[in-house]
């Protein structure tokens, strides 16, 4: 088995964090997205999408999409569960990632990808070029503010993003959060709930992941 | 329990398919959203992110976003799975119900929201305005053509999206085809595959749903 990673990128950090919370160590190998490398062929042989992270099982079989990888560790080793105990924990903490990947992570995304001068013609990640569009990168900024508000509001009424448990939801919101350093976005002093969260997932090990 | 739905839309339609194949009946409630319904005081009072589908539990528990309402029926009812069996499985369904979101779902909806007049200022579903972006309804029809390419090809060497088998992103990945409909795109000629899968699904008797 070998996990197809890159340090710096978000989107592999959120399964090298789920990963480290249920102690599964994976062998890795680096796909320097800086010197797009995922667009090389050898890795396009491997995963056609040309994304990180990329899991390869022993027989070959190949699974692709961060939630994707998770989901399948979740299944082959349960404890702690990171995506909900009872089926209603189970929905929610569905919901809150979703919230977290829709309003947070891809609006930092899209920020980032239509704007920065490495990602011309990469406003996307995947095979095929597709210009950027700065109006979305404006739309993303706005977003990314209304966001933080909304995770402050949250993190007011319960201890973790889904509910009285840590889950895949907070590692989902975490990285989103430090994501936003790249755009130069960040929480405020108003997001007192917020930053007292961060500050307490900052001190668990898997965090540094 | 109760289901706010909107017969039109696609969102709810994959939550009602999926409910569907698994003969699971819930009691339902129109919100019509082309009067705004969901963005009345009373719906947003119950739901403040103002989206259907939207399922609330007996004891007033409220679960959002179509996927995480599936999640909960299927840890209530696993049979039959419409996520996938093993770990491997789980983890390839999650990655195509992915793919066929990402590369499709969301590339309709960019073409459809950013374009439609009806949709002024309401180019992402929620509770604030956001302004259409003409380029991005632009992008969003050159992904659409790329996605019908892309899954007559899977099509070709799987019969069902994400296998051997039918799950979730068989649904998704309907939806989406019937929802392009509405740019008027659809699958051409030169996708037999694609057509092949969707005529079969067709006669399912839960894509009525």
């Amino acid at each position: 088995m070998k996990l197809y990673d890159y340090k710096p990128a978000p989107s592999p950090r959120r399964v090298r964090i789920f990963l480290a919370e249920k102690n599964i160590e994976v062998p890795t190998e680096q796909i320097d997205l800086r010197a797009q490398s995922q667009l090389g062929e050898e890795f396009r042989r491997l995963n056609p999408q040309c994304a990180v992270p990329y899991l390869v099982l022993d027989d070959g079989t190949g699974i692709g999409e961060s939630m994707a990888i998770c989901r399948y560790f979740e299944a082959l080793y349960p404890e702690p569960p990171l995506f909900g105990r009872t089926p209603v924990e189970q929905g929610q903490v569905e919901m809150w990632n979703r919230v977290m990947e829709f309003d947070g992570y891809l609006a930092v995304a899209e920020a980032f990808r239509n704007a920065a001068p490495g990602f011309k013609d990469r406003a996307l990640p995947g095979p095929l070029p597709l210009e950027q569009i700065p109006a979305l990168a404006e739309r993303g900024r706005l977003r990314v503010a209304r966001f933080f508000d909304a995770l402050d509001e949250r993190l007011g009424a319960t201890p973790f993003v889904a509910g009285d448990r840590y889950s895949v939801a907070d590692i989902t919101a975490l990285v989103t959060v430090d994501f936003a350093g790249w755009i130069k976005l960040g929480l405020g002093a108003q997001h007192g709930n917020a930053r007292r969260w961060h500050e307490q997932l900052a001190s668990r090990p898997a965090t540094a992941a």
